[in-house]
């Protein structure tokens, strides 16, 4: 089974698919190709919570702001997944989750030595190789474009990686161990102290729930909280409030979100992902 | 084979297929996860609109503005189909329509009995169920979520269903007979005179086509119908008319239609889903 | 393995694919459901950069804003490929592309002999053919809608194609050659001289890039260049530039883009998809 996870929208993703199927017949399951565009935090956030449910497979996720710089593309083995994407951070904080107890461990992939996808038929007008001079490779031989590496380096290594079953991370040739360190990503921990809570909003889902870094326990036994001056009651549900009416609650990733039933939260509380909130229970008279 | 329908755009989806791939190896195939959103009356006209098209299946259906209320889980089987999803009406059209001429069977989901899912490695920061000081459980037994029943209850039920195979109905100890009837739904009719129908419109579609609920029969002999104050004329083909152009046609559901040859009926037509239009035939010379 | 390209949105699709699957078990893949409505062109030319990534298979392909009209049904033979489609040039560039060397071969779906699907249960309301009182199908006989092809022509014909197999095309009896040519459909070429190009704006993808028909090679060595006014520096990756800065860069395509830097360069330089694109790269004084 493999996952495909990107911000490419349409019809970028399906190239990376056929990429994939010329390979290895695997299974294939979107995450989602809508994640917003180019940010690494909120990516990394959503497969954290996300990828864990699934069996053992491996995780292609392209959010990739620095294509065609000269940040690595790497493999990670967490347990029993793998995941494959850039080495910015976006693939950390799943891993850690995925990996439970187990130790992770990254492999850089060689460009060069990682055959690129040829194309039926007639080549394309031109590479995108043509900008440097001196480059010898034709289109035929399917070098990398600059701006696609979904297509061109992610998804063929994903599909060798497939291919290849147990043991590929050991006997693939275009796999070396990296050296060093990955770039890391830290999802921002938030400031607790009895009645008060100082977090961040992670992300707005599409439902326009504003998902903040501050743990359900805080929520635990309040019957209401300010979050940014607004006074709202602790709900298990939704519907626990009328159409329309905002809430806190804990959401399903067991962090606290500000909601409206049946509405969107971010607007109602004015956040938007990134923003800082403050949650207030202490005039809470049971607190 | 199992279908998916939900409203819950990116990235909750994955999190359900996550948990099904985990039970089974079941085809999964996405019937839409960009219903409108908690719209139950709108998912219920689609579902019994698209599911008859495919071969015996379990279909997922969580369009569920209840969730986390007392409203039950329950599981239908209606033919060779079994349909999974709240008991709020929304499964119901679709049932009838898969069911032809055989009984529809109602069960329902004993939620402390079915195994909600763990995910991997290290569990999340919070539950759902720390709002309940009484609730023994810990993160680790993979409580229910009060706020995502389709990654934490309907995916597992529909993931066990599909496991279990023929006869899961009857030998799953999470399923039980539901008691009295499930609650229902019924789409709104018409009112059909000789040259008049008085009818609504059922939803909109992504083109902007106003599906109302007057049979396509009504337009059968007519060249022209004033609909709602707008004489349009009746055709077969949106290209019947010049691009920009408004008329009435019998959608592929067959239901009156009112459209714009390569734009939006909807606003064309000044309609939205649960309006009031009026169908008049009276002026056409052919009537 | 049989992929989907519409431009249908949601639910449409899923109608599709349960037509599909009561024919044959094939693995589904979408190309994409959101091409731009009713745009031929814009969908050939991204089915032309994308179907040759994929393994030989059938791709179904329903952009037709011809539908129900006598434009024909056809399926094209390219190389180890099958398209299936409406006859208005769609899916001419990608065969061609995807043919090779090959000759193409088509043949036209004469739907009085394909079985139409019939949905499951209770035959719906009415049916799309009850606008010609002459015609004696009934619902139950499951004729096709005059508005939705997709379903009941193309899908079906894919699906059939699918399940016979090795020389489908040989065999079927809904299958006759088509006279004479399909009907054809060229992308615009641009006009070359030395340091100047004029060109379109073929497609604009989701990431804002606006997508030229002047190939890569128009760049080769320069370092800058003015597009419609606007000078932009020549980069082969869009960080090199820094956010919110345009740039002209050769796209996985292998054609000139005009882009932004985790931003949208459709905005940036005015463009849109048809828009005629001049370069200058008169003054760079590399040239």
């Amino acid at each position: 089974m493999i996952t495909l996870a990107s911000d490419f929208g349409t019809p970028y993703p399906a190239a990376m698919k056929g990429v994939l199927l010329r390979r290895t017949d695997a299974k294939l399951v979107d995450v989602g190709h809508n994640f917003p565009r180019q940010d690494v935090r909120a990516a990394a956030f959503w497969l954290r919570e996300v990828l864990p449910y699934f069996p053992p497979a491996i995780h292609l996720v392209v959010i990739d702001p620095g294509v065609g710089t000269d940040r690595n593309a790497i493999v990670c083995r967490a347990g029993e997944h793998v995941l494959v994407g850039p080495d910015n951070g976006v693939l950390v904080p799943a891993a850690r989750r995925l990996a439970g107890d187990a130790a992770l461990e990254y492999a850089v992939v060689d460009e060069q030595l990682l055959e690129s996808p040829t194309p039926a038929g007639t080549p394309p007008a031109s590479s995108a190789r043509t900008l440097s001079d001196t480059d010898d490779q034709t289109a035929a031989d399917g070098p990398a474009s600059a701006t696609f590496h979904g297509r061109d380096v992610f998804a063929p290594a994903a599909g060798e990686i497939h291919a290849a079953g147990q043991g590929a991370l050991e006997t693939l040739e275009w796999l070396a161990p990296l050296e060093g360190n990955p770039v890391g990503l830290e999802l921002p921990e938030p400031t607790l102290e009895n009645n008060y809570a100082t977090g961040e909003i992670l992300v707005v889902d599409d439902f326009g729930n504003a998902i903040t870094n501050v743990p359900g326990e805080f929520l635990a036994g309040r019957d209401r909280i300010v979050a940014n001056g607004d006074r709202v009651p602790v709900c298990e549900t939704f519907a626990a409030v009328p159409a329309g009416e905002a809430l806190a609650t804990v959401g399903s990733h067991g962090y606290v979100e500000l909601d409206v039933n049946r509405g969107r939260g971010d607007e109602a509380f004015g956040l938007e992902a990134g923003d800082r909130v403050r949650l207030d229970a202490n005039d809470d008279p049971d607190s």
